[in-house]
């Protein structure tokens, strides 16, 4: 039987793979040689999950790796290309940035009710101007996205008095943290009760483009819209106007339609919109936790077992374990 | 029998006392004419709470009112002046501030470990720079204050999963939500262990010039410093000292020894210094709240009945019912 190989699309800086030391032979691609490389991996670890590489290289037929592996929670860049490949599995991050993120979003909130930027604004100005902030108790939150981070954040705002709607594809009654699970169809409804609307839904056909400027209009002028999931959920320019005409009172993104943000965009000063380089869920030892996490589902991989976090490719997420 | 009456001392705006209205003659008072409207006063109602001129002004002997209420936690700018007088009663806003002031601190904590500072500067300049920052979860507080502020901050914190020290009066080892409650003496040992060392104690002679430098010097290299208690507790040139030689990481302050902070004051720009001015509390209906809880207690006190939260005047503050 010939030796695992395990092939790691990467960016710096590299995972640490020692443990797969005389288990597989483990080499390196970049954007330019992984079409090439593919039809000889067994695994394909997508290091560099933020390139669209894969999707493009993706071999149609013939020899390919029956296991790809992502350290992100989302597959949007692997699919649908992957989706045609029966023989692969895809696994994910699912479980790594629950908690990072979830303290984010809730620093993000936070920040924003009480006006942390504004304060340090005038800090620098060295002026004392005393104002009065937002209670976020007793506040109401729409979290859109019911996986493992969307109920990550969701306690976390619970914790702190905030009652929170959470929004997920199957509408289910009796969730014993959330109560009654709504689905996006009733999302209208609820961001027009919201003070906080956070979204961190995989980006799915579905889900692409789902805050437009119909759904901004549908918010109340105090609304806050926070976004942890893709840029592509976003109509950015819609977003933009419905800050620059108060229609909504802030908002903060993480993630954008086009990944850096070019210097040149309109979004990095518009008023009451923060900004930040896609790095919610990145504390310090992500790297190893990921790697690690790949290392545990590697041991299950040669054991023959089944692997954990197995994306369903046509939801373009890992569905919930019952 | 003669109408009661209460003389405010006020800033702007007035608090909305007709509630009073048939009960009770209101007077205004400002610094000046405070001294002469004192001994005709049956209470005191000291709307501007961040004014020393009561201390000045209050009569050393002869009539003076039996009842002062202050619409703040700290009642430091009353005593000890007011302590010399057995007839009269302090009261304080204990309860109002509790939740505002532990959505500001947990804000502070999140946004120091995220260095939100950090990245809205970026995006003043355009720039995308990814960074890893610091998890919350796991790590360590000590929490100076174990009245309900320094309580409810430690219950926002351990909801995120941080170790919750908190420092009190009196030591007690079994208590409900902290387990063991330590004194300050204890201090030194704990802030050594804390990632965050959080200020909410009332100002005191024993409390006063508690963060000095040998303090600072304790603390670990990443830990951070924030203070919502009282300016007065702060070495403040100790602790511009302990950031500049990166004896910590960073603080925030709230309140300072001299407020407002004057523009000329070199701690507006030390590095990794946060600045609010004195706003921690201070959320929308703040004053709305204070006038409620005044109200309240003049029910009770035309009633003849006991007051709530009457200040112990040789503790400084509110002690703990049991």
């Amino acid at each position: 039987m010939s030796e695992t190989c395990v092939l790691v699309l990467d960016a710096e800086p590299l995972p640490r793979l020692d443990r797969l030391a005389g288990r597989a032979r483990v080499v390196h691609a970049d954007e330019q040689t992984l079409a090439a490389q593919l039809p000889s991996a067994d695994v394909l670890l997508v290091w560099d999950f933020l390139s669209d590489a894969v999707r493009r290289a993706w071999p149609g037929e013939g020899p390919r790796p029956r296991w790809v592996h992502t350290p992100s929670a989302g597959v949007d860049r692997l699919l649908p290309e992957l989706a045609d490949s029966p023989d692969t599995v895809i696994t994910n991050a699912r479980g790594v940035f629950d908690q990072p993120i979830a303290e984010y979003v809730l620093g993000l909130v936070l920040a924003m009710a009480k006006d942390f930027r504004g304060t340090w604004e005038l800090q620098r100005q060295r002026r004392w101007r005393h104002r009065e902030t937002f209670r976020v108790g007793g506040t109401r939150a729409t979290v859109v996205g019911s996986g493992p981070i969307g109920r990550e954040i969701g306690r976390a705002l619970l914790a702190l008095g905030v009652g929170v709607d959470l929004v997920g594809r199957t509408a289910r009654d009796s969730d014993p943290e959330f109560g009654r699970v709504h689905t996006t169809e009733e999302l209208p409804r609820l961001v027009a009760e919201a003070d906080w609307v956070v979204c961190v839904a995989p980006l799915t056909a579905q889900s692409a483009g789902m805050f437009d400027a119909a759904m901004f209009a549908r918010m109340k002028p105090e609304a806050h819209f926070i976004n942890v999931g893709r840029g592509q959920h976003v109509v950015e320019d819609d977003l933009v106007d419905a800050l620059l005409t108060h229609r909504i009172r802030g908002a903060a993104l993480d993630v954008f339609a086009e990944e850096p943000l070019p210097a040149g965009s309109r979004l990095w000063d518009v008023p009451g919109l923060l900004i930040s380089p896609h790095m919610c869920g990145d504390t310090v030892g992500w790297r190893d936790d990921l790697t690690e996490q790949f290392l545990d589902n590697f041991d299950r991989w040669e054991a023959g077992e089944p692997l954990h976090n197995v994306v369903d490719k046509q939801l373009g997420y890992v569905p919930a374990s019952r």
